[in-house]
């Protein structure tokens, strides 16, 4: 096998554009001088234009789960009753984060592999008129589940003035989302999965109605209050040493999300979704999620003929292709792709058809070839990206 | 489409691993600081290696064609005969440098996509005793031909006392060379083929033979003159400034090749092109060359019902897929897969799937998939790479 050579097709760390790894080499320079609040000022409209939002959108170097965090502790206080939707090992970490805190924490469970339902949420909130929040997660790493945010944030303003809160750290750039026009009050994404840039940064963006709360909230907090990084991104500027090789990076990426144009980068997530749906369907391979549940970022398998971790073991070693487990409840009963990012639909081609040469060696396939066949004419139905 | 994303499958330059990419961007080192000659010390027995010699390999800043035009003006002098085998673009070049030299070149040229014949050129020789020099393409790239070296060698040997040179420019690193054994006297390759390195760097290595005549040669040269590389090599030097990035590069790259092992190399190579070809005599597409004359580094096709550069076009705008077209008398006729260096299995895969959706596309091919189907098959039957 030829050394240095990986096909990274995990949900996340995704690979690196050569442009963007590039702009991250760049020379270090002062985080108070002119040229870091011009990389700012460059970036901030881009990343507003990238979460649907007129309001800024704060740049913390840490990882998703600090923009988690953040999301709690600048919205609520010890005692609180929030509602936390669990349709996975992400919504389940809401919870933890909750709980740490001490809030009065009220879960909905969905089994994994299946969206959240708006109308029983809904319902839920009209008995449960005194929770402050609720916390939901759009795509759903761990089971591929796109949660429908749109519709779950309509069903909630209509009978609460509970802030939504949205963990989009697989969804934001690799699906559409439109904070203000959907009434999402905070949504979080990393920087390390459609983004198109290594693990290090977490932005948090809130709605008017959010900051009503963030600027009154008592909730103790230093590093993740996110009136600081507000007041100090009005001047360009970040309240604590941002990481500078990432915003490099990240200006960067934007500028290549920019150019494809977002509603072409979220076509191209879509068809990826469809083509490598359709390959599995064509060999009988069980997938997790139905089609309507499905993200178009990251999709997972559960075969019931074989153990994932072994073809997930033949492929890495045969080809380079790295694939990502289950995690938790789903752990040696899935496997998932990743396809978010910087990934096209010939980088599902070659997935597809190096899985099956990695089932075939198994022998755990015999009909080699239309699994990559069926994914290519789901590109032709599907139309260019 | 996404930018900043290409798949580069011409016949070189071909793409950079990371490790060798890195390893080219350490600082800059004086040329003649211990540095540089400790660098030079590392890569000079797998060079040996690489060309299947004791001899040293001189490493030149330059093109292949500058190792070329090396191989004639430290061998021969004005009015010398030499022999030259044409089968395609890069033999031409050989008579070109010859001419412009005023040797007097005896040129035999056989058609475009088909191998030498070394009973032909014994005959030849044999009948032409003056003849000082020979010099043959081991992989012509613009017909994707192999030649056969090692039998040419030993025919030319059995008859003349003349130098065999030969343009291994890609061959070496894709395909086995053994320049002592076979008795080669001059092989000459480039950086920017299966050696997985940008283009500047040409590697001449010479036989104990071969030295001999350059030692007494007369002819003028100073650049290129193969002395002053071999004198400064005998104290890890070189006799000009070296292009210091890329041997950062190189000893990455080698370190490569060897840590994949030569043998290995050479396999992954063969598994490709019986992949690449067994894809296209599915779809009956022909290809240029047959099985025995083709090479592992390079497929040429010639497809009699499609113009190869509108498909080229269309898989450069929807994959990024960049293929190259034919050169001289072989424009627009046909078109080339490199798949050396940098380029594994699961490449072919993905170069042969997106090459049937375009095809498609173009309303050319309606049995999308039996392509990449073939290449899998081949892929088991060749066993791992």
């Amino acid at each position: 096998m030829l050394n240095d050579y990986q096909l990274l097709r995990i949900p996340g760390p995704t690979p690196i554009p050569p442009s963007v790894q590039r702009a991250m080499t760049k020379p270090m320079i002062g985080h108070r001088d002119q040229e870091t609040k011009d990389l700012l000022k460059q970036i901030k409209p881009k990343l507003r234009k990238l979460f649907g939002t007129k309001e800024d959108v704060a740049i913390v170097a840490g990882s998703g789960t600090a923009g988690m965090e953040a999301a709690v502790v600048n919205t609520v206080t010890p005692g609180d009753e929030v509602l936390v939707l669990v349709t996975g090992a992400f919504g389940d970490r809401f919870v933890k984060i909750c709980e740490a805190y001490n809030l009065h924490v009220h879960r909905l469970d969905y089994p994994w592999g299946v969206a959240l339902r708006p109308e029983e949420i809904q319902e839920y909130l009209l008995h449960h008129p005194f929770i402050k929040a609720v916390f939901a997660t759009h795509c759903e790493t761990s089971t591929g589940v796109l949660n429908p945010i749109q519709e779950l944030a309509a069903s909630i303003k209509e009978v609460t003035d509970a802030l939504f809160i949205v963990d989009g750290v697989s969804s934001v750039g690799g699906v559409e989302v439109n904070m203000d026009d959907w009434q999402i009050d905070i949504c979080v994404t990393g920087s390390q999965k459609a983004l198109m840039l290594p693990p290090g940064l977490v932005f948090i963006a809130a709605s008017k109605n959010a900051w009503n709360t963030i600027e009154h909230n008592q909730h103790p907090r230093f590093y993740l209050d996110l009136r600081k990084y507000r007041d100090n991104q009005q001047f360009d500027s970040t309240p604590f040493t941002p990481a500078i090789s990432l915003l490099y990076g990240l200006e960067q990426s934007l500028q290549l999300l920019d150019s494809e144009g977002l509603a072409n980068v979220w076509k191209r997530h879509q068809l990826m979704k469809q083509m490598t749906r359709a390959a599995f369907e064509a060999h009988g391979i069980p997938l997790l999620t139905n089609d309507t549940d499905a993200s178009p970022t990251v999709t997972a398998i559960q075969p019931f003929n074989f153990h994932p971790d072994n073809v997930r073991q033949l492929v890495k070693k045969e080809f380079g292709l790295v694939l990502a487990g289950g995690q938790q409840q789903l752990k040696g009963k899935i496997f998932r792709i990743g396809h978010m990012g910087y990934c096209t639909p010939a980088d599902i081609l070659q997935t597809i058809s190096c899985l099956e040469l990695g089932l075939a060696k198994l022998g755990i396939l015999y009909n080699v070839g239309i699994g990559v066949n069926a994914a290519q004419h789901a590109y032709l139905r599907g139309g260019s990206p």
